[in-house]
């Protein structure tokens, strides 16, 4: 066992928290890390609320553990999503994409734990004065909407900087991972890409083969010209946005319409060429497809070992 | 004391390499680190021979414990260093900037221990088989030249596909930072940006203060359109950098000339407007300028009360 302040401050049994990825993190996802004693959390993505009620009632059929739901600020349904939340009385609501700002106060006042995804230690300053439970610190690495600080060197700056509780994310798939980020001080993990790869995931199967198979220097990041950086597996899709954005003759509207849908072309229909398929420096590490319950407890056993070896590097 | 394989492969009391930064890495600071417990070593840069034959000397005559001079391999004086390193029996080589390729087995021959500096699995995997005594392998939240892929990945993906000893590069500046590469499965740290803000270091005033003042978002990456990205504060010389990359009209030439002479300006005149300021992500985790003796044990006190934090979170 391995245990942090997260744990007691969630009710969860390991300080791991999976990543609420849009077209991905559904309820047989959230439901499993949920039921094996992580943090399960629902990716709203861009989804009317209805389909996140369904998923948050579907979680709550299979698990009574707690789970989170992750809202990201630019969904067009994102404040409907809060009341819902709140209705619902989730436990825990992860954001990511911007500030939470107004919906900050709403939620917490109805009791949900609030875990602002942050990626500067400037957001982070700002956003542990306006009062959150914690912070999701994420890494240049990570899969997905990036910023530009690596996970090594952000993770003990914002731990500095503020006095709640910070999560790492970015680069973390294994044991040795998961102490690396609680040695720079963080109490927890988030991993996206890692938990993709788990037998429980709803993706598409080409969608985890092409993380199997990639290895360290298979991403991109695109979308840098547009203000919102993102992090893909190089194929054919990623290779053509590069293209576009190193012309200046494309405008911010041809590129957003030529980004549009590509996630869920890849993540439900498998065209990983064409789509877009979001994944972290840290693919290069995973090469198995394991239920979650596995991979999480291989995980902890991985930490306790490697906790053990650098105790006796101490004389 | 934190012991790792490192110290006895070396001879070092602590695993931590101080970084052979061009214009930055002389005698008084490789001196200084080595007779702390370190490894020191030598920034041979574009220097010419004579240069570094003076540097190794004045080392010697400080401290009888082992250092190493860095070769980056794109010097007009490569292989004359090679040579005199040969000549002179300097304890330890890195090299940095390409594969040392030919270089490799007359200083192995000649007794020296040799680290290349890589920055993916791909050539850490050609110089593991090709025999080295080790690799140092650098995050792209490094200053200076850095490659695309950050450290908390890549380390344990370059562990697991080589089995000669690895040195942790990149976003690392204190004790959280050491713990944190040793449970990637590095044997030890390289650090180049914190050594700069060191009394003993002696670049320019200006480049140490400029490194203290920085944040987590204070550098930028320019080059990459040239093949050589490299990271650097950002200032008035790296933005004109990134606007000339930016404008496809301007030639490399016109680049590389732009380029050239800046790094000299920032280090030795401290000009950090119009200079280079090399410097990694981790600049803004640092705040005091000390001696390299304080740092040093600093760091391993650190290390070791971390340990300690995680020994105690496994029940």
């Amino acid at each position: 066992m391995i245990r942090t302040a997260l744990c007691a401050l969630l009710g969860i049994q390991y300080p791991i928290v999976q990543g609420g990825m849009a077209w991905v993190a559904d309820a047989d996802l959230a439901a499993a890390v949920s039921a094996s004693g992580g943090l399960g959390v629902i990716g709203s993505g861009n989804a009317p609320p209805d389909w996140v009620a369904g998923q948050i009632d579907a979680v709550r059929e299979r698990t009574d553990r707690p789970f989170g739901v992750n809202i990201p600020l630019f969904s067009p349904f994102a404040e409907q999503v809060v009341d819902l939340c709140i209705e619902k009385q989730v436990p825990v609501v992860t954001t990511g994409a911007g500030s939470p700002g107004p919906f900050l106060d709403p939620l917490r006042r109805a009791g949900i734990k609030v875990f602002p995804l942050v990626a500067s230690v400037a957001l982070a300053r700002r956003l542990a004065r306006q009062g959150v439970d914690g912070l999701i610190v994420e890494g240049h690495e990570s899969g997905g909407h990036v910023g530009d600080v690596a996970t090594m060197p952000l993770i003990p700056q914002v731990v500095d900087a503020v006095d709640v509780p910070v999560i790492a994310a970015g680069g973390i798939a294994d044991g040795r991972g998961l102490v690396a980020a609680l040695a720079l001080g963080a109490v927890g993990v988030q991993m996206g890409t890692r938990f993709i790869c788990t037998s429980e995931c709803t993706v598409h199967i080409n969608y985890k083969d092409r993380i199997v198979k990639a290895g360290d220097r298979a991403t991109i990041v695109t979308g840098t010209s547009l203000g919102h950086p993102v992090r893909t597996i190089k194929n054919r899709m990623s290779r053509e946005m590069a293209r576009m954005e190193q012309t200046a003759r494309i405008s911010e509207e041809e590129l957003i319409a030529f980004g549009t849908g590509k996630l869920r072309l890849a993540a439900e229909e498998g065209d990983i060429e064409h789509g877009s398929v979001m994944s972290g420096q840290i693919s290069g590490l995973i090469d198995d497809i394991v239920p979650v319950k596995v991979l999480i407890e291989r995980m902890i056993t991985e930490a306790q070992e490697q906790i053990s070896v650098l105790s006796r590097l101490c004389l």
